[in-house]
């Protein structure tokens, strides 16, 4: 059964290659009665867009988004949304050299390997060009989610050894994950985002490639999101981070660091506030039993460094000999910057599932709906 | 749309209570043609049982699996395979004062706001016990999975602070794996998994509890496992993970560790050996695109400590009022060694799964099962 | 991908063999918050039971459901509601001389053919006994439309020649479909069923066996359950009635008379009456553009005889030679009467996996649940 | 959830309205290594194409198909396969009368009814338009078909009354049925094909319109293909039809004329032919316990008259007022001949769907693809 398609219920399925004449996605489950044009999606591909900045590649794109469906005088109206970027900047003539060797840490050997044939141009389907549908999606659903009080915003916390502390994380605002996006790192904090990009800078002058973090939070998801077991809200962000190209680990709140706490250490207690139930710590990330408590939700994946390097790297070709490959091209040092929109993209997505996922989850609400 | 089912192909649906008469699962899309029987699976649950040590809880749990429908003469037919295992050893009186307070860490709060009502005996679905399920179904995963030269096994890598290094990790084998299941913590490494269980019986004595890593190999798996964009190898096996009650972060392969890497250090350099394709090294952990390469797989998961804790804690009941609750019944200081047979079940199912969906991938498939 | 679920929000996974040690199905997905016991259930399984006249078979079936999970003190939980029958009544001595035989009319050929191996008790899988777990689910399905307003009721139209005209099936009422459950052929028209009894008995002492048709009607329904395209009301009701073994045709509204008719005959009018839309005439069966209109839902299935008769019959055995077979055991000569039941159980099926889709369809409905 | 998508590893989402600027699908799931083009794709097109014929709107509509992804160099990749028709031939000042306004017959008020909304541009999603997407899918399934022997042929087999007899369809051949593509009304026997065009010209000058049958033959299909219980072969081609606009009644095999049969006149005796099984008859359709059987499947679809027709209709208004409906535009007085190549497709899916779903039925084929 095929991959292309993520959620249930605001399923998503994207398609194309980076060097084919399009990409683009499909919704099919966007609820009717949004109001929706192009100007609500393309400030995000803007966002991931290259060419912003020395961290990222001199590749223009326009990634100029359509909706070609699914919209009606400026509204949905419940049929699928298909939404296309024309592939305009695309030069395959650089990637002449990759038809027959495959390229250390990409997915070259493993595509010839299942499929016995592979789109060699840029990756193919591989492409981080993919993820340009994604945000696309994601775009509709951050608007759906901003409607209903809930928003979701990520930023770069690391950059290689460059890593915002537990302390300055903690300090940190929604406003200032938007700051962030302002800076070529998409640093929450723009200290330590001079210090990132200068890594970058010295990583590149030796030819190699960097990695880093993204931090994702979710404010005012109600309480319940999240289906009991298999589609636990932590298990569908784990697998909507881990899809993304390059991410090697995923946490949820505290992540890997609860594994040396006691009991008495990372249990959140719950105490009373305005009336209300409220954490006093959230060690959690706002998730218990995989379903939201109610709590800032917290994510977060991280990258390695990009695989496109310019040095001699050994590695095989298809006729099975051995070579060394030099790369030309143009590659992103670092793809942690232009993934942060993606990050929050794939959330969005999940959240925005898992909140109709749970439209049918008590009487009660069958009632108020049909009765 | 609701959650209890894992796969596609073989699509595993559990059901059960930690304190109803009986809990178990539904695998539909198991071949036909596999002899089976409940020896098979048995062994596995044995493995998950608590009472063998002082790691785990002291209820006796007898946990066996019955088949109740799938296997006709001591073979699979195709049929669904109904596997049932009855609740014997519960104590209901144990959990009386947890009908109105919600425990720290635990679903019950959450339960309340989703569904409007819980079954407060034991956490109920969002029990442990609801796993034994899962293991009945990973046992038919990996003999499957054997017969095509695959095989899954996982260990207890950390307790706390008691942590296998790179080095030590770097030297297991399969057997040293198998050989930890024999000490009471699952470890690979006798003299590691001495000073684990000292750190737990200390943190049992201060009525506190502790957690974990375990780390999930898996052997002999074909390249091009995996579909492309959402149901990546690693995305999936993503989900199946933070799907285990008390996962909080996953990782592949290196990890957490490659967002501090350059891409000249991550790389993993392909060469040829004895005529075929091999990684020098396995930062990857197996998968690059999403898709095996043929190499190891390695996956990581984090478990927090055990929220159930013989210390007063602060919380809240259901009427909205503040509270200190004490923890009566009998529970694990850790969770972590019960749960290594867990990681491997799941692991199983992911990687058999993906198996079945990678036989339609290419037309060669098809015309050789059917012409 | 395997075939025992159906459903996508009131996911039922039935599992079981008819001379297994049980069958029953786990539910995933009902609301949490419905009063449910053993006895919402046990009158539907008593309506599919035989031994009752002389138009079914004499074995006899206790059929008792269990409720093993998913409820609590009396109420649904959200989590899957899993339901057993044990199997008390089979005698597998009487189908000793299938074991290489294959019944014409029957799975025995397909099931080799597909799993290479097969169950040759009764039929197995797809004996009706499996029909059994799907009355459960269908029971607790019409249990939640009941407490929306919406009532599904069906019974026999035709055994055999014997048929109700157009004017009589349009004159009946819920009521008479009611009182006809207790005359022998389930037909809601007592005259009429005196006249099937009577057919049926005539084929009996020929040895041989009869067809008919059920028609299902849904009051109530709100106007709009139905996916666009291919999740239509109209295709989810064809599935579900063609999944029932012996269904060979599925009609909608006027059904195969459409295709004689002219656009101006055919075409309901829609008027205004009491305030709100009503149609003048139904050859829609209440379904428009997949979409239910609010009108009466109609549905009708086309049962074959019984393959199973008395007579001696021309097949080939597994090793592929010719033979002549005379069946034993016990069948019924008409499936139709005890069929009426789980044509019930999947319309509602259908109705309620609809409505739950149906919540999502509108950001009104977001709003109304989650602001 | 959405009902977009058909197929579960053959997975087609069409996306698109009649009078939006494009229509298209995207296909998931195609196997890697089929040679494709939009010169197999577009002479499928070309039948369903409106214009031909005096049977048929006047509408002139290029249909021509794009490839945006999923073939590189001229061959499947693996990845999905986007198809986009561009509409170039909507006039959307013909509806401007149905802006407030519900046609009879149509989706109309049910759209309104489900999403609050509606595209009043030619029917918008539920539009004939929307089938255009679906044969573009079902050509590229046919082409795998055929590489594995499988063939799919349509005809109209009835206009109104005028009808193919038993015997006539009994005696037709796939030659028949292609060659019965060259007449205006796609029925496979010359004379009849005369007498249906004249029937449908009589009920224009009536301004009125006429509903008609399609019957799909498929030659080739091995033994066992069909999921038990719900994905039945039967059921999913259920699915299938129904989920084509107009149709209101599907019959596989002999169909409704089953239920006045007695067994013995109804079982397919089996026989040995050239040393394999073969059915002395094939009233099943070559289903047998919802599994294909070897023997040509055959279905049925009945379609209902086209609702637009030129006569003054009552109805009512958006605004809950009567009116009488006067409708203007280009409206097919019949969809018949153009739905063959419709139903030729979405069997066409189903077929390879479900070979799919088998591929994994077996040990044997596991161990055939991976040891």
């Amino acid at each position: 059964m095929p991959g292309s398609t993520f959620g249930k219920h605001f399923r998503v399925t994207t398609w194309g290659e980076s060097h084919g004449p399009a990409l683009g996605c499909v919704i099919d489950g966007c609820p009717a009665g949004l109001s929706l044009s192009e100007d609500d999606i393309q400030p995000y591909l803007a966002r991931r867009k290259p060419g912003t900045s020395a961290a990222t590649t001199q590749r223009k794109e326009d990634d100029l988004v359509e909706i070609l469906s699914g919209v009606f005088e400026g509204v949905t109206t419940g049929a699928p949304i298909s939404l296309m970027i024309r592939n305009t900047s695309q030069r395959s003539g650089d990637y002449g050299n990759l038809v027959d060797t495959y390229r250390p840490g990409h997915a070259d050997y493993t595509f010839d390997q299942k499929y016995g044939t592979r789109d060699y141009r840029g990756g193919g389907r591989s492409s981080g060009r993919e993820t340009a549908a994604r945000v696309a999606a994601g775009a509709v659903a951050i608007k759906i989610l901003s409607q209903l009080g809930i928003s979701v915003y990520a930023g770069t916390t690391a950059i290689g050894p460059v890593s915002l502390s537990a302390e300055q994380l903690a300090s940190l605002t929604e406003a200032d994950f938007v700051n962030g996006r302002a800076n070529a790192v998409g640093m929450p904090d723009a200290a330590m985002a001079e210090q990132a990009m200068k890594y970058i800078d010295d990583c590149r002058m030796q030819r190699d490639s960097v990695g880093g973090v993204v931090e994702c939070r979710i404010d005012g998801a109600p309480a319940g999101l999240g289906e009991t077991v298999f589609d636990k809200l932590d298990a569908l962000l784990g697998q909507a981070l881990f899809s993304i190209g390059a991410v090697k680990a995923v946490e949820i709140g505290d992540g890997c660091a609860v594994a040396t706490r006691k009991g008495s250490e990372n249990n959140d207690k719950i105490r009373i506030q305005n009336g209300k139930a409220a954490f006093e710590s959230n060690h959690a990330g706002g998730i218990l039993g995989g379903m939201s408590n109610g709590d800032q939700i917290v994510a977060r994946a991280y990258f390695k460094p990009t695989p496109s390097i310019y040095q001699p790297q050994e590695t095989i070709k298809k006729d099975g000999t051995e070579t060394v490959l030099e790369i030309a091209g143009r590659h992103d040092p670092v793809v942690v910057p232009r993934a942060v929109v993606v990050v929050e993209s794939m959330c969005a997505l999940t959240i925005l599932d898992l909140l109709l996922a749970n439209m049918g989850a008590k009487m009660e609400h069958l009632k108020k709906l049909y009765r």
